[in-house]
């Protein structure tokens, strides 16, 4: 259920979801309110006044009763479940007369559906079931089992080519199990690879199971593995779940991971350590629809390149060392059980092929998603992270290059860095006059840290009130009490000791505007050696897809505010978000569209940016909020 | 080396390897001399004249001395090594006056030459290596490992598509191999079972291997296994090695195995025992071409449907229960060191299709070695054992059958009846008028028993001297101390107590007689079962085929004579030998004919004998010898 929302005195309507916190719904519609406290309730700064219709409300207690009766609520604390009209008190300029702006423009406004991006599929799966009777033997008819059950397939399917098998259980089995059954089973049959490889038998089932049919997508991320459990019957997701990938403890990222692998035993205890991450995974759906592991019957996955070596234990040593070569990227359909994970030993686990050591499988997964390889406009496919990938082309070309653009977007090299986590701050405005912050956490909190699509908005809002210079600097003669030299560096203090979780100020320091630009500038460095490399420029776009998790919280206009995105028509972005996951769900789904995925893998060329000289001089120019060639951003040009 | 005999007074020629012993070469050229003690030296009676040359005697101690001037020789220790002519001793008849006869056949006269059958066929095996010098990766050509060993395939044969690998160690391992082969490889490719599939890399080694690449042929039987080990560059076998299937312990036939099999544990130990015997046959033949196990890159294998079974662990329950069931008839190709063998993890162990019960891989290998499906003429081939295996056909159909004939022909049933080893009668002559007896055994030893070609020996003799009758049973007027009552039935002494090794009396009774003509009748009730199946008699066929070990040593005449084989034109009968071995070796060396077991396998149409009112007919009317129709054996006829 949805419920609207009118913002006066901007005359702003917003659509929300039922139970949405009306602090937050503000601060997606770019309307400021003052807000210290991340959403605990605490400061007591945001009060709104209701003018039509009333909030839930969970702590009316810290309001004057003549308030609450007054209509006024603490916006942080108020839950929408019915359409309203909601006054934010007049913004007050440092010298107390009220201050007339517009709302900022938000990430909503320009994401295109996933469907006009990613069309749409049959559901028909890379394994299918099929149910057969079939007549016992006599003295007169004593051919084989086996051979009695592929005449069955045939007589069923008369048009295909007959099956093949090699699963020892299935040939170990199968007498049993037809006598077992009454020679009523059901098969369940893998579909090749490639065109012309012949179905494969992988199991057989007494009785009629062909309405059970479930495939399980995972998505491998270095931070987190998630699942999805699907009908391959209806191609409907029927069961999440997910959990932090357990090799965490040998390291933060795929760095430490690749460390850790080199001593003894390390690339084991890594193996094994993913391996019980995705055995939780399917233990969470597999309860929530209570039906046994072994029911899924195939297993689609992706992750990064060293991610896909991991799992399959295969040495990432090469992965690290210049040129920076994997073993291999075209990877074995495997047998999961082998692996350890639990699974029908007959059930295959495909990972998606990666490209280089740091376009991985996740990647390929993405593009393949949202069909660029067989698309006529030209796309920029970004997933931000630690590594940042980059792939421009269509049907006829693609080139792909990772950047690394370093932590910054995932909490790290920030003083106050975090991950997306409850008591983040995600979203972030200043007053443009006061210099007083409106702080929204993640699970509307006291704020612990500052989270990627935080770290945008902070830098941004800063950039734009002029707090900081383009070159990430502050401006040291504006008069505030949060805008400070502490330590060595100035910095911006986002919340008082008194307002966070972690009771000290929360700030953003020099250090942390500097890794920012850092990381900001590698990824724009990247799209533009890629486009080059291919005689393009920023205008040849046509679509810019922002892939990831990460991709799905970012605020576009503070994005290209940054210099992050590029400066280009709005409605040529498109957010996939976790676009590894829906590579593999649609591969689950649609076996047509996972035999695709061999020309993605064919098209994809990598280029090494590490050591290339035009890179270099573009990340150079990129060290400037938005850059130093402001005919890149004339978006900025127009609002100065 | 040969040499020629000139055997006198009947004046019959025959050439024979250098080294024969003189009474063997005698026998086989159906000369009569005395001979009681199988070749021991001790009864003496075996005395022949040199007329020309000389024989190598080694004991000539025990003929007075003036015999041995004048060129008398004990014919059992005379050894051939240069052209002789030796003079026989007149045979005398009971009156003391010579008697005057012909030499009888024998099976040499009639074998044609393999190639004749099986044809010839281009060293171009299954199995394939390629050198590659690989250029190693730099940071504008990174690609991963394995992609780029695929590029310097494609390199080296542009026309052939990309192989495909599935082998876990292979992607483990390869980055450090080339790296510690500094880019100088030699792939292993295993082309595939079908013709549509891509070839699959197996194996990398360091450096240049080319030059070393072999395949092993294995023949699995119920006693015996045996293997060759073939270098695949050449074609030719370098080294053979063989021993008793360890097996052995757990029953001395299919059946007794298949009863081993349902004990606890039963199953298992089975699969280990024959997989020891393999490995014991590996070690012999690499440690005379002083190679590594490792080194063999295929392992080509037939075996009955029992032993196949047992080979993959697959339970053959079924096999004994009506309707007589295999599990699977079209094995998958097995990893060799998954079941225990010793092998490269990588390679690749192949067992030939079976076609039902009782009808195995040994004779689809033995039928495909004879291109019997590719053939315009019409062949019988005939393997007879404790179950005789009969196909029939041509290129355009062939059906087939196996007959329990029981174990007469490897000496289960018969009162002294043994295997074809030290010791055993394999030849024997009686002289038509004092039935004295000529007993010729495996090693010149004295008897210790009767093997199967020496059993068809000895009724053919009998039956042939009138001292039995057709129907087995002895002519009780004869006067004779060698044909005596014994026990409970008639018997005639073919070696008495002092002359054998047992220090026993070694007989041939009525009950083994009662137990060969079953055997034989039941191979011969199945030609003719099979041929009236199909519409056809003997006439029709073009070409008799006698495969096994048994069947090389098949005396044609003596056979056709008790009815064993058909009557027909003897130009028509093959000798293949270990034909399931010849299968192995040549699918082995040449990847078109290995293909080409496809063929052999869908003709194969299987007819269940054991409750089929036709086959009991005919059994029954062939209890006789040679056969109750005598039409059927006009030679039999003529002779009378």
């Amino acid at each position: 259920m949805e419920h609207n929302i009118h913002f006066l005195p901007d005359d702003v309507h917003v659509t929300v979801e039922d139970g949405e916190n009306l602090l937050t719904a503000a601060a997606a519609a770019g309307i400021y309110i003052h807000a210290y406290c991340g959403g605990d309730g605490v400061c007591g700064k945001c009060k709104v006044q209701m003018e039509k219709g009333d909030v839930v409300s969970d702590n009316a207690a810290s309001l004057k009763a003549d308030e609450y009766k007054k209509g006024i609520r603490l916006a942080c604390k108020a839950t929408v479940n019915s359409d309203i009209t909601v006054r934010i008190p007049d913004m007050v300029k440092a010298d107390g007369k009220a201050l007339k702006r517009a709302p900022k423009t938000t990430r909503s406004i320009s994401a295109k559906s996933l469907e006009s991006l990613v069309g749409t599929w049959d559901v028909d799966p890379p394994v299918g079931k099929l149910f057969l009777k079939v007549p016992p033997p006599t003295l007169e008819d004593n051919i084989s089992d086996m051979q009695r059950l592929m005449r069955s397939i045939k007589n069923k399917r008369p048009d295909s080519p007959e099956p093949s098998y090699d699963h020892p259980e299935l040939i170990h089995e199968l007498s049993e199990a037809l006598r077992e059954a009454e020679w009523e089973v059901t098969v369940i049959l893998l579909h090749g690879k490639r065109k012309d490889e012949p179905d494969r038998i992988i199991a057989v089932e007494a009785g009629d199971t062909t309405d059970r049919l479930y495939g399980l997508a995972v998505d491998i991320g270095t931070t987190t593995c998630s699942g999805v459990l699907i009908d391959l019957n209806t191609g409907k997701i029927i069961a999440e779940g997910s959990g932090y990938n357990s090799q965490i403890g040998y390291g933060e990222d795929v760095i430490a991971r690749m460390i850790y692998s080199q001593r003894p035993g390390g690339l084991k205890a890594l193996q094994e350590k993913v391996v019980y991450t995705i055995n939780n995974i399917i233990d969470e759906v597999c309860k929530k629809m209570i039906i046994s592991p072994s029911d899924i019957s195939y297993i689609m996955t992706a992750g990064n390149t060293v991610m896909a070596h991991l799992m399959l234990a295969i040495n990432p040593k090469f992965l690290r060392e210049a040129p920076y070569v994997p073993s291999v990227s075209q990877f074995p359909l495997t047998k999961a059980a082998g692996l350890g994970i639990m699974a029908h030993p007959s059930v295959r686990m495909f990972l998606y092929p990666c490209i280089s050591s740091y376009v991985g499988g996740d990647i390929v997964a993405g593009v393949h998603a949202c069909q660029m390889q067989k698309s006529e406009e030209i796309s920029l496919f970004i997933d931000i992270g630690t590594n940042g990938e980059i792939v421009i082309g269509n049907k006829d070309w693609l080139v792909c290059a990772a950047c690394s653009a370093g932590p910054a977007f995932e909490g790290g090299g920030i003083g106050y860095g975090m991950r997306a986590s409850q008591g983040a701050i995600e979203n972030f405005q200043i007053h443009p006059e006061t210099f007083d912050p409106m702080v929204v956490t993640i699970g509307n909190t006291k704020p612990r840290g500052i989270c990627g699509s935080g770290l945008i908005s902070i830098v941004s809002e800063l950039l734009d009130a002029g707090v900081i210079d383009p070159q990430g600097k502050f401006n040291q003669t504006l008069n505030h009490p949060r805008i400070r030299e502490g330590g060595n560096r100035w910095e911006y203090v986002l919340a008082w000791g008194r307002d966070s979780m972690i009771g000290e100020d929360i700030v953003i320091t020099e250090v942390d505007l500097d890794n920012l630009i850092r990381a900001k500038g590698a990824m724009y460095a990247g799209y533009q050696t890629l486009l080059e490399s291919v005689g393009l420029t920023f205008n040849d776009l046509d679509r810019v897809i922002l892939a990831g998790n990460f991709g799905a919280y970012i605020d576009l206009e503070r994005a290209i505010c940054i210099g992050l995105l590029p400066d280009i028509d709005r409605d040529k972005f498109f957010y996939l978000g976790n676009a590894s996951m829906l590579g593999c769900q649609i591969s689950l789904t649609n076996h047509s569209r996972f035999r695709e995925r061999v020309a993605v893998r064919t098209l994809m060329t990598n280029m090494e940016l590490s050591e290339n000289p035009d890179f270099m001089n573009h990340y150079m120019a990129a060290l400037f909020l938005p850059h130093t060639d402001m005919s890149l951003f004339p978006s900025a040009k127009a609002n100065k």
